[in-house]
């Protein structure tokens, strides 16, 4: 599936209720996204279990297209402090899943500076903006999430390094 | 290994440089001690390796002894904000492997008063006072964080219901 310069980055946009996330290949041809989607946990499921979604569809993922680093948005502290904690322990469930590759994390205001020039973008400026440079089959179905994944996988790729 | 009547508990002092596990069974005789220790990582460990570390050894106690119920100090906003978002990393871990099983989370105060019988207990007072409740061979090579894990696996025990 991938020729040798190819470098795949697994970005993912951490949330109980909604994770989302993209593979995205980064090669000469430019940058490809290989798989995104939104992991969707519902709000009467077991906390062990809506953890246990996440995980699977996220260690599918890693095992389907072996991603040479993860980039995950990190949680500084919000006004919701609650909602931050809970987003923390998904956090640490993708970082487990980085191991063995390399983990990068970005503050949001760093991932919308990159991509639309404004670390203040609105959501919709971010989907468009991803859209408009990686978009392809399937991109107008991406949710936020799944587009915010996008972005992060993309701003471990323009670091280069990678 | 178990009685039919026991009950048993992981409780576990989650940290990112050192976590507390202990499995504790209940039943007719009493409370037992099964193990107790302590998982330190090192800070120039890369991160999804220090988790996978903490991972792996909860995983290997949960496999070994089955616990029906998983306690989990909860962390609540703490005056330091990046190690309390670390931890609440940890927490994740420990949400996760308690899959299939019951979760309770308690916040460190509701632990000592109810080992302690005061929420602002030191530490060397949570580990004497657990010492004297289960205390056995290798009780006095607790640390602060086994000591804790087996507070928080009797705060399940004697909640009942388990």
């Amino acid at each position: 599936m991938s020729s040798p310069s190819e470098v795949r980055v697994l970005g993912v946009d951490p949330g109980l209720a909604a994770t989302g996330y993209a593979v995205v290949a980064g090669g000469r041809d430019g940058f490809v996204v290989l798989q995104a989607g939104t992991i969707r946990t519902r709000a009467d499921t077991p906390l062990p279990e809506r953890l246990g979604e996440i995980h699977d569809r996220l260690q599918r993922a890693v095992a389907e297209f072996d991603p040479h680093s993860v980039a995950v948005e990190e949680v500084f502290l919000a006004q919701n402090a609650p909602s931050a904690m809970a987003t923390a322990e998904v956090i640490g469930i993708v970082k487990l899943l980085a191991r063995g590759r390399e983990l990068r994390a970005y503050p949001p205001r760093a991932v919308k500076k990159r991509i639309c020039g404004n670390g203040s973008a609105p959501k919709e400026q971010m989907l468009a903006m991803v859209r408009a440079l990686v978009g392809g089959k399937g991109a107008e179905a991406w949710s936020d999430h799944a587009g915010d994944a996008v972005a992060l996988a993309l701003c471990a790729l323009f670091e280069g390094g990678l």
